[in-house]
């Protein structure tokens, strides 16, 4: 089997998550109907399932290669890429104004999930373009706009992040490339990148490098960062790819997996940049690609999560072996069931489609904040900036978690590279790590996301848990369960809220001693309270008279989280409120 | 850098949780000081250091290969395996009237971790090969003990276990493969194995299959299972390999992790076995040596987990990046110092140690089982044989867990193969699968560990845990934290025991829901216990004037484990007594 888009899931938390009656209301989605993101996203599918997904397995063994400069990507790939951008699926999320679809964020959210589903390794390079394409969105000059967003939204040109330097990991005050200015405004950039997704390629006609650097005479450490595009090809007169820019690839990394995708050593030799927006602003500029490439590593968990999950499901089915262990067989019977392997295609769905409610979610909150109302930007904007880390920390971690139980329900056919799934596995460790560690979205939480503001958009998203534990507490059983659950993992969350909004100040080691755990706790509560709305929405299409498995499935999902997955808020409270001692005092 | 065998924590295991008050004071063991011990212990972990250890990397790289039937192993192997034999590893924990250097099961458990430690893909040849002596030991007869186990215990010959077909995996019933009885006394086996590990190369001078076969007639299901040995060389007269036999070796699997090792498919035609014991009883005969193996493998899990944390220290002491979040440096940082990073360090820490002491403890009662006193050997046995599949489960999922928090620390570096962890990831996945999977180890627990006495065992085991719980209320403060966490932990066990008990005649599939729940609430149990069991005696030496970094690290483990990792027994608890419905009603 291959893979087959969950446009049934997608569609259903785009209607009933993603604040659907309110972004389908804003005047920039006037006349966009759900059921044209249903035809653009069973389109997208259609083509990820026929054309991307074949490539994958072939793809991961073959890798990509690096041979005088030029880098070549593994057969399929120039054309299926061709064939991406005919079809405009990089552009179904953005502007119409730069030649976009113009579909709301949770069809783009969606559309991400399911080129990287098809395949991870190709899914990272749209990715990072539509990280491009926000960043000068936002930040660019006319000019910029003018001459890189149509060519970036079509695809036609594609986008990269240039953060990491050999000392420069997660910490960016580090990076020493240079800039020096030059007499006609452009400048010469100066240093070497590590660790460059899709640095050099020839998928697309040109590359768009966004580096951050440093300028004469620049302060030391973050503050000191400015922001670049440095085009592989410099734009000719006519807008087109002209001379060959001062950037040359000279290495490719050898990896555990997204083996098909080149992550590049880039060398900046005086190559020609343009400063975006001001000096010295860098890092601000950064950080909206930056959310972009997060929120999409933690679809790309999604994307993973669900593909693992397919493939185990449907193996479980057909693999028969073992009798039933109620004696209700005296023939031996499908794998799937045994309780036990019930229990991990369970949980795999429970966190594929809880990541995906998350996020389809944000997604929601993120087009408010753009696109919404001027009075209700800020607030939105900031509900969005609070589960950004989450969609990041929680779709990241339970990639690997499920990609793991999906190598364990194949038994020893699991560990076989032809299977299949041992790339899942291989796949999804990158995602904790990429676009800043989990610790790091841990930090940005604490940091930047609750202790900035005195905890007053985290209590404010606590208060909106509680009105769904409310709403649940109407509802029948299942939904009583999921209220029980969901309200002591609320509860833990607010204990754990306040000992560290009292801690940090005064011992911060002690309170980023439970960052983590916080973030796992604040991720766990988020899935539980997105899919109890689901619950909720199900139920009341059950009422409205459609009956569905489809609909069955959707609040079995919600109960099976509340009951397996959310009561781990006891645990992490416990480590985040008593444990630091024991973390902190121990010799390494 | 490579790696260091870790003899003080070993010696610390061997001496306080392994009985060695007891195991020490046997008549098998007369002679035997600990200091022996640790002297061939340091002289393993040497050459394990210098000569296996510098294999890995490049052995992984290069693989096993097989060209016309032989199978090449990469360079180093053949050499490093003679070594091995030379030096008499491979007889370190077997009996001297086989030409075994006669130490308790304790030191094997040793050897086996740093063998694997150094290299699992190598450590998997010795490790098969004890599981043969054991089962030939067990129930050979004396002309095939005398025949073949002098050369087993030496490695100059290895031995294997064939058990998997294409459609038997863990359900041993479906096995096809057949024994002919011939006139000679012999049998022609015929079938298909796959998944052999070892089972076709030339490190040995021969190579003894233990092969599940049915004779003409048998009963289908497990109970029709006879065992034999078919040696790849038939002895000569002298005893020495002779004419080859008719298995041959047609395939090798392409393997997510120990990729060195090759995992055979051997096809039988007809090939000359020999009965072990009698028709019929091959499967209670393989129980040997598959309790041998299962055991072993929760032993790779601590040597994977283990160097997996060693690289990460190292790495993390190293490694300057971001400046410590209390304030305390205006400069960067070791990562070392970032509270998460200790976080990822002790746990990983906390999960190895806890391990090995679960598996040192294991080896004191595996070997009063065997050479205890006549009238305690059955409680010996039982207590062994519930702990067996906590080791091998507890041990193999935590491996996984450990690998991947070690190409965490690693961050980005962690995910290029050449830094070297990301091979642990790979390495550790099969630990969960092969020999039993978890799923197996858990029924094995609740089927006939727990089941079949009624509980007995469980409730001793409590019992014994809630005398460390007592003595842990005499100490310090750390002792009563640990205290009280382990109490609560074993509330959790006894609530779900009972529950088990009660529900699976009546409702089996409700209760093997939370099969896998209760290995490991029971696995994290026996191993809070234990690193208990190693609190009190370092406090104990501590009040007798010992003081050294290493006992207080010793104590620092255990307060971890207890607050960070036991804690989790609650929710465990509650998956096991409440989870059922929500995982046996759902739709998959």
């Amino acid at each position: 089997m291959l893979y087959t888009a969950p446009i049934d899931d997608i569609m259903f938390d785009l209607e009933h998550l993603s604040g659907w009656s309110e972004v389908g209301a804003l005047p920039r989605y006037a006349g966009v109907e759900l059921e044209d993101i249903r035809a653009a996203l069973e389109a997208c599918g259609r083509f990820c399932s026929e054309v991307v997904a074949p490539l994958g397995v072939a793809g991961d063994e073959a890798g990509a290669h690096l041979d005088a400069g030029r880098v070549s990507l593994p057969e399929g790939y120039a054309a299926a890429y061709g064939q991406f951008v005919e079809m405009g699926w990089q552009s179904l999320a953005h502007g119409p104004e730069h030649g976009g679809m113009g579909l709301p964020r949770a069809a783009g959210a969606a559309a991400t999930e399911i080129v990287n589903a098809a395949d991870t390794s190709f899914g990272l390079c749209p990715l990072l373009t539509d990280g491009a394409i926000d960043a000068l969105t936002k930040n660019g000059s006319p000019a910029q706009k003018a001459l890189y967003l149509e060519k970036l939204v079509s695809g036609q040109w594609s986008g990269t992040m240039n953060l990491t330097e050999p000392q420069a990991g997660s910490d960016l005050g580090r990076i020493r490339c240079r800039a020096e200015p030059g007499a006609d405004g452009s400048y010469a950039i100066s240093g070497t990148k590590i660790f460059i997704t899709y640095g050099e390629h020839e998928l697309s006609e040109n590359i768009i490098h966004l580096v951050l650097a440093r300028t004469p005479g620049a302060p030391e450490g973050p503050k000191g960062l400015s922001l670049f595009v440095v085009p592989k090809f410099l734009p000719d007169a006519a807008g087109n790819p002209g001379r060959r820019n001062a950037v040359t690839c000279s290495g490719l990394e050898h990896k555990l997996g997204v083996r098909a995708s080149p992550t590049a050593v880039l060398n900046f030799e005086g190559a020609t940049g343009y400063l975006v927006g001001e000096e010295m602003r860098g890092l601000p500029y950064m950080f909206v690609m930056m959310s972009t490439a997060r929120f999409a590593v933690g679809v790309q968990g999604v994307a993973v999560a669900d593909r693992a999950h397919q493939h185990a499901l449907a193996y479980a089915e057909e693999r028969v072996q073992g009798r039933a262990v109620d004696g209700s067989s005296a023939e031996a019977v499908a794998i799937a069931r045994h309780p036990d392997v019930r229990r991990m295609l369970l949980r795999m769905r429970a966190l594929t489609e809880g990541g995906r409610a998350l996020a389809m979610a944000t997604a929601g909150w993120l087009d408010l904040a753009e696109h919404g109302a001027e009075t209700e930007r800020a607030a939105a904007g900031a509900m969005a900036e609070f589960l950004v880390p989450l969609v990041k920390g929680f779709a990241s971690e339970r990639a690997v978690e499920v990609a793991s139980l999906g190598v364990q329900v194949h038994g020893g056919m699991g560990f076989i590279e032809e299977t299949g799934v041992a790339r899942f596995y291989r796949d999804a460790r990158i995602l904790p790590i990429y676009e800043g560690t989990t610790a790091i979205q841990a930090n940005d939480l604490l940091g930047r996301k609750v202790q900035r503001d005195g905890g007053a958009t985290a209590r404010r998203f606590a208060a909106l848990v509680r009105e769904t534990v409310a709403a649940l507490r109407g509802g029948d059983m299942a939904a009583q369960a999921v209220a029980g659950r969901l309200e002591r993992a609320a509860a833990d969350f607010e204990a754990s809220l306040a000992h560290l909004l009292e801690t940090a100040p005064a011992d911060a080691n002690a309170a980023y001693a439970g960052s983590v755990p916080f973030l796992m706790l604040t991720g766990n509560l988020a899935v539980g309270w997105q899919l109890a709305r689901s619950l909720l929405a199900a139920a009341a299409r059950q009422a409205a008279g459609e009956d569905s498995a489809f609909l069955r499935r959707k609040i079995a999902t919600a109960r099976f989280f509340a009951e397996h997955v959310l009561i781990d808020s006891a645990a992490e409270r416990l480590r985040i409120i008593e444990g630091a001692p024991s973390l902190l005092e121990a010799d390494l």
